[in-house]
């Protein structure tokens, strides 16, 4: 396809190396104005501090930064727990629930500046181009996209130093930076370096927000997570609100070394990578929201709800967040947790997040069956009966068997 | 119904005070020889010996103890692992892998000396009786089943003492025994006692075959677990049995108190209880076997294991083992299998599993992709065309509702 | 159990020969009083016509006569299309969900008398009576529960007969009746006769509410269905009530011989059962709406949409109606059909209904793809880049394969 | 991508207008030798007839034909058939199937002759090219792949018609077709003209294989189909080798009109498409098939292979035939299939298959259960317990709720 034509672009701008020679390589490339664009996903405040500045100073026009962290928290965070969605049995999906969010905002901002294009720091690799992209293809159909790494021929952080050199744009970036890292809220992933090599343990260096389990305190600490209808509403008694409460519970879980994971995944583009991830607090919510969920889940009920969890992990790690499919697992998900109100108290130690207590209004536990009465509820000559037509199916087929022989 | 007439009932007999009482019980009330019958699934020694005697000096004609255990492994708990099976997310099975293979020995024993009936000493509250029942439904349709706990009018501990005593028939049981168990080679498994509020945590007293974590060692122990076609073959190196492997796998992951886990299930009947379980070898092969796939299977593949071992876990727990249902998953599970062959290194930490390094020739990971020439097997440009169609349908509808405001 | 003791019951009444002889047994065994109770779920009024003579006559105290008609349709039904559920790829679930709507209406009755009973005339081998007690389990579950095919010794309309012969109770019942059938707006079910073998062909005094296909006019009619957010508004363009529009597409349908259907199923309890059933205005219907979804679902949803039709099958076969599961279910289909608005031409011939016309605002189908303007939807270019990585697991996995040759 | 080097291409040759243009463009695009190769998957003779004479006329050095009839039937239709997969609960899947067994050969003839790439003459924006270009992934990765439509600049058939007149190149085709016709031993498909528009009924010339229903015999047939173990071994009582068994059922149904399809369905590449099949044969299999698992199969075993096919027509669909997941499904799907043997008796008439028979040694259907003897089968007053315990969890959350009131 030839190019198009731009007259103004909105560029996700992190401030890395990336998206700062993206910046004069659009107007160099596309005769554009660039604007740039960062969302505050509770990446940190480093990320953020005097980005505007460094934006501007690289060429961008205008420097526009959203505070999407509660928003982020209460509509797509919380929402995705419901679900339980754990993405090939074990990532908790951080980036992936980053990018609609993030990619919403930018198609705002788009409008509001009247541009005409959208551009994103995305490798040709990976799995946030499609996020961004499907993002845009649902929301803004009508705007072009950039994707400078597929487009260009810089291959390296070198080659995009020189880049920056060459046009005596500074840059605090340095030549070797050996992994990838991509930071929210809920989580932050490592990429690179000795990762590469599924047979080799990662280095202590790779792991940022978390202490080391070995290195974490010799006691245990316990916290309570009290949920309201699905969502986080209070961290150890103290009523929170969505972002604060993470935030809370990421404090309290990275000190006992609580959320670190090393896994080979499929990414929707074909092929397989190595990351380490750390989810400090996540790794406690969810395992509390699940927590809650057996005892005030029938088995039919949770049974159901393990398969959306199966399907929504893969919608969101398959950039399918504006899509009809997630209004109507969403809504399914959202009728079980309406239920899903209690407390539960988390043990964290040495790198452990282990249930050990857990009570609800809504609970179908019952310790003391006798209080409805055992005539009422429960005759153990029942279980005859059931067990006789539970099985029916078998034992006709048996005497059928038995009777064709 | 009338009850039936029998003349000689095997009994799953277990030594314990239940079974004990069962057997004059039966011969009171039935007016039948009882014949004894005990499965060696690695429940351990302690519970093995002596039970001939003790069962022909409490009135059984005959004792039978067959010894499943290398069975038990290769045919009910490697096929499991290899559908990824685990209930509610959580429980992994070792009591429902059980109960099959008891009740199939059992009822060969039953057809060795003639019977006419079998019994069990499963509460009527409980899903082992579903269990076994329903193996017997499905294995010996004509045969008739007793189920004391459903039909007499004891109800405690101190009512079959006073059974036994007035029976003179010694018993080394004690009045009070707070905690019901279940172990064989995979687990052990325990309910009652202050569990019975899921609002109190576990004491000490709970766990009997794990350290408790925070007794672990400061130090971590690797194990390298080697597959072959989804099976178990070798820990560190020595290749062993099945159940070989298992056990040096308990003994390994138990002394880093690896593999406890608190929870609140859904019964098959209708309830909820809350067990405590430990299965240390299982929670590090589960988590070996697993992190191999990850190597191994696609993202559509792995996708639907999930499923696969979503639908096993229910299958197994509710006791449909001999049904079509579960030879059609695991041939299903098995053809995934044959591809999983590789090492893995698990670290033991303090009550933690953790995979750090996994290999395998059938790995689709591809660590340096240049291997395949960059042109030959991945080119970046491909991800926009993969984007435009992948999206499509989402670029449609948004165009289509823009066209239709 | 022993028996309750019980003052006042509601019995869900036809006037048949079952329900007649209820009401006497009722009184004499539990010395209480029988409120009788029927739904008008649109089974004709035939049935209904005399009705509350016949059960003051037979001895109710009272009896109430709903007209749920409308409220069949809209909450019932046309939800239960919305999942597109088929139980077991061909039953349309006339019967099953006419069960928890009476049972629900038969629960407020009791309120209002007063009853502390609740009693139904479903036989012990059938699905039915599962659906009403799982419904007053779920409502009510301190009402107590009758069900006297499951107690008394009668076993044959002749016994019936008898019984009510010795009272002096009037009936217009006869000994002999072939088929067991079942009514309501949906559909009609036939059981029993030569029906018994599968191997025999249902001869033409099975049906009763279409004309046989070989009698139908030689001539097409073709009837528009215009849906509105997936409820059916309109037929031929005259908008009509839930219930009246389904009456009807009843007409037009049964006309030409459309709805007939002859399956073995899987009941509940674990038995086979042989069934013919007609729903003339309900195939059109579920055709309808099927075509429309196949104009405006995307591929992913389409697929999902199917899932939750299986399992809502099930659900509602199984009579677990009122369970937080169809909650989820219906929530997430719901999502869905607030898309399916538009219109769909059926054409009537000999017992086929097919669907030859369809079109919605909402449609993703594109006659004239350059509407959208080719490039900017679609670059035929792109396919390339779609395949490859589409396919990128399996290049891999060969080139792999080559290499470990 | 630049344009790849190549000495000997073997084309997917059908002798249409397409294919006759690609094999001069190859040879001028690439200067390389074409080798043709058509596949005989049962399109009919007069396909078939003259095509080698056609090929070598219009520049290919050799053309290879292949006789895959009975390997189409056997290894890829019947598996197909006993997956019950059927693609958006609709479509018969007979072009998805016939891609890849074609494309497997293609590759064969490939090596044989010692050629470095493969062509085929599917558009850009159809599932067929993924559907070879994903076989060619996973069998051939080492080939190169040259898909004309996505690369040339001709757009129509007057375009190729002048292309070849250009060249001299003789050619039968005119530049009027109005429909897109597949055609193989399963089924026809049609695609263009008016069904562009879904609101326009298909006409009577888009049909070739069935008479209209309106034009049918007044008289209807019956026809008798043998299954044993998942596969059809005789119609009418004729043993009959797979691809004739297909053939004469395929000659029966025809004749009664029956088979034809109009629908709108999701290709794999994003947008929609309207097409017209005719499988006459096919649906008297699949309707065959699935009567005797309703026979056969217990209702979980029943449901699952329902969710197999679910899975497996989408995997077809989407060109996934060589792929790990397909063993999987169909190892899960045999499974079951074993015991589908028994014979089904299917009435035809004016477009309609309707099964009236069927009986299956596997049987799970008992017409006379007094057989197994009442007492040992099932005791109405079983049914009992098994609600009681089957509804419990809705009792405890029923009677929950009114306590936390």
């Amino acid at each position: 396809m030839s190019k198009p034509q731009i007259n103004k672009v909105v560029l996700a701008y992190s401030g890395g190396l990336d998206t700062s020679a993206i910046i004069p390589w659009l107007k160099e490339n596309y005769d554009c104005e660039v604007v740039a664009f960062a969302a505050d996903v509770g990446q940190g405040d480093e990320e953020l501090e005097g980005l505007e500045q460094k934006a501007l100073r690289t060429g961008a026009s205008e420097c526009h930064i959203m505070d999407l962290k509660e928003d982020f928290v209460s509509d797509y965070i919380y929402p995705t727990v419901m679900t339980g969605a754990v993405y090939e049995g074990q990532y908790l999906l951080g980036t992936s629930m980053a990018r609609p969010i993030i990619a919403k905002a930018q198609v705002e901002v788009a409008r509001k500046v009247g541009a005409d294009a959208l551009c994103h720091g995305c490798t040709g690799k990976g799995n946030d181009q499609v996020r961004f992209e499907g993002a845009f293809a649902a929301l803004a159909p009508d705007l072009k996209v950039i994707a400078p790494w597929r487009e260009w021929d810089m291959h390296s952080r070198e080659d995009l130093l020189d880049y920056l050199a060459k046009r005596k744009i500074e840059t605090s970036a340095s030549a070797t930076k050996i992994y990838s890292r991509d930071a929210n809220a809920w989580h932050i992933s490592h990429e690179g370096g000795e990762l590469e090599d599924p047979w080799c343990e990662p280095s202590k260096q790779v792991w940022t927000l978390t202490v080391d389990p070995e290195d974490a305190p010799e006691r245990a600490d316990r916290v309570q997570l009290s949920f309201d209808q699905g969502r986080l509403v209070a961290v150890n008694g103290d009523r929170l609100s969505p972002y604060q409460a993470l935030v809370e519970l990421n404090k309290l879980a990275a000190a006992h070394g609580v959320g670190r994971l090393d896994i080979v995944e499929n990414r929707l583009v074909g092929m397989k990578s190595r990351g380490c991830y750390e989810t400090p607090g996540g790794t406690v919510l969810m395992a509390a929201f699940k927590a809650l969920e057996h005892l005030v889940l029938d088995k039919t009920s949770l049974k159901f709800r393990e398969q959306l969890g199966l399907e929504f992990s893969h919608l969101v790690y398959d950039g399918r967040w504006f899509t009809p499919l997630r209004e109507s697992i969403l809504a399914g998900a959202e009728a079980f947790a309406r239920q899903i109100t209690g407390d539960v108290v988390v043990k964290l130690y040495k790198g452990q997040a282990t249930v050990v207590q857990r009570r609800s209004p809504n609970s179908l536990y019952s310790e003391d069956f006798a209080t409805f009465g055992a005539d009422d509820v429960y005759d153990q000559s029942h279980a005859e009966g059931f067990i006789r037509l539970y099985s029916l199916s078998s034992r006709i087929k048996a005497l059928k068997e038995k009777g064709n022989n």
